[in-house]
């Protein structure tokens, strides 16, 4: 990894007093963003970069805070002087959606209302809701316009959204390992994720905080199960392979292969800190990403609304948002004559391969990033 | 389909004294076989396929009981005069495993030394086990040697077991869909699957027979979860798409897209006859299926100790076990120069496939065995 870190950083928070109206009907009265910002916005305020964040992501996209040298951002590799989002030239700004568990307004945040974590009452949440939480910090912070609207997964599905809902604030989308709308597959496995939570007997309905409790061995299903298809199936099998834990078999329902042990540790850590119902909201959000239902399914409609030059960037060896996903999108900016490049890199991580380190897959991000213009 | 149902059929009961001696070091002291047989053996005795079922299934392939009309065997579309496995030629035997929750003896068979259903104290049982089982119900069914043994999934996985275990007593070898071995991949979906079904709290380790009560969250998720990886994303695509099970987006956690009321519907469909100790054992059996580790992974060793002829089948969009697992297969019969027939059918059914009603495929199944001399 060539270039260094952003080194110590500061979240910081933003308070909002005016009302969210959700995709959903529902309304946040008002809301608390949590964000980071690495590097300087220049004179002109035009060199901004947004990385948006995935599932499980929140702000704090690179460097590591003061008192917590091990705590390192998301996304640190490709964030920094010398590198890609090169911090030199860029002001990059990360922040935590609504509805998140990381310092943002969610479901664990105090109701105004009534005083009490949201829990269940806390409304369902779409794409094109962070981005018009996200625009609003876009004027607080002075940025009438991105140069750049980033993320991988769920983040590139906003990068997408931003660009045809303010088609005037993004000059560059760099859409990686996305999807223009989920499969009946992709929502098969979320369904399960939730139904494991739903169906845990320490949900309450949602609202476990007020029972002291967490559905922990929901959410540790709904990780487990997210964790295959975050990865390869020849990953896997390089990785783990049949090994055993022990030298000969157990005979019992422990851990008998490494692949168990390591699936298992990444479900109990993950239920050890996310919120379920963040889960639960993030997983929806992605099943209804689809801009182009307001155009009848008509991509290419949909896409002529956006005025950005887009990268798009997929991973052969990703199962979940396959390259023939991303190209849907490159046909549609494609038949509206739009500026477009796109690359599939060949990495053995899966879906996971968008926060790799890879020179190759890094190279095409900052070759992109070098060509534009402040 | 051409040909015809073998129309109404019994189930029969074996009941054997001679204490079972597991691959995990258990010991089954009795047990009781379910077995059912279609067509009949001719004097020479050379004429008996036995169907060996995969995970969910049973002893009933074909025809359908008196007094139950709609109980129709599982694999009924191939068994019956003028179909491929012709019960006007062929002495068919299907029978329930050990281990099994439909009529043999499994975790919810009462234990002889207690009085109470084995439950958690089943022994864990393996591929071979169901071998020997098998091998003792053909001595009493006066079988030395059967003209075919056949399966799909786990089903096809006992015929080669069969193969390498019994090489004098199987002419044929009819491996469907199945693979040597399960990948790292593989096991991990069904590690996720015992989790949730070990992690219910109605699971009570296993001994739920007594606390009147069943696992029945988590073994619907297990189902749901299997189910994705039976099917093809391109089968769920055009099966489901994102077709919305309401005109509009509801915004809740209910059902919202067909996909979902699907899985759902499958889970809990599983869920109200499957026990759950049974489905435990029959992915742990999966798991530690590996006939070649007793050859230090050398498959090729392993096969040069089947004598049997193979016809190898495979499903281009089966991507639990790919083509490329049956050909791992192939590769090591034609290494040791055996006669081995490959078939990879096109078709859009996934793993579940191999129970399709499809022309080609079982056109290749039907020119197999009547090449077949008995």
């Amino acid at each position: 990894m060539p270039g260094q870190s952003v080194g110590v950083v500061e979240s910081r928070r933003a308070h909002f007093d005016q009302a969210l109206h959700l995709r959903s009907g529902g309304v946040l009265p008002a809301y608390d963003l949590v964000y980071e910002t690495y590097g300087t916005l220049n004179a002109a305020k035009s060199n901004a970069i947004l990385v948006c964040h995935a599932l499980s992501g929140h702000h704090h996209v690179a460097g590591h805070y003061a008192d917590q040298p091990d705590n390192v951002g998301w996304w640190d590799n490709i964030v920094g002087p010398g590198r890609p989002l090169d911090t030199d030239r860029f002001f990059v700004v990360g922040v935590n959606n609504p509805g998140g568990c990381h310092g943002s307004t969610g479901p664990s945040s105090l109701n105004p209302a009534t005083g009490k974590p949201w829990g269940a009452d806390f409304p369902m949440v779409a794409v094109i809701d962070w981005v018009h939480a996200q625009a609003r910090l876009a004027d607080l912070l002075g940025i009438d316009s991105w140069a750049v609207i980033m993320g991988g997964s769920l983040g590139g599905m906003q990068a997408l959204r931003w660009s045809v809902t303010y088609p005037e604030r993004v000059r560059n989308a760099i859409v990686i390992a996305a999807a223009p709308k989920l499969s009946a597959q992709n929502i098969a496995f979320n369904d399960v994720a939730r139904q494991a939570i739903l169906t845990d007997p320490d949900f309450h309905g949602g609202n476990y905080y007020e029972h002291n409790t967490r559905p922990v061995r929901g959410l540790r299903l709904a990780r487990m199960l997210g964790h295959i298809t975050y990865l390869s199936d020849d990953q896997m099998g390089e990785k783990f392979g049949r090994e055993l834990r022990n030298s000969a078999f157990s005979f019992g329902f422990g851990v008998e292969f490494e692949v168990e042990s390591y699936l298992r540790h990444q479900g109990d850590k993950f239920a050890g800190y996310f919120d379920a119902n963040t889960y639960l909201l993030m997983t929806k959000a992605l099943d209804y990403f689809d801009p182009a239902r307001e155009d009848n399914g008509n991509l290419t409609a949909t896409m002529a609304r956006s005025k950005a030059n887009f990268l798009c960037v997929s991973f052969s060896t990703d199962w979940r948002f396959s390259p023939a996903r991303s190209k849907e999108m490159v046909a549609a900016l494609l038949a509206n004559g739009r500026d477009v490049s796109y690359a599939e890199i060949s990495l053995n991580f899966g879906h996971d391969s968008f926060l790799m380190d890879d020179a190759h897959y890094h190279g095409v991000i900052d070759a992109y990033l070098r060509n534009i213009k402040l």
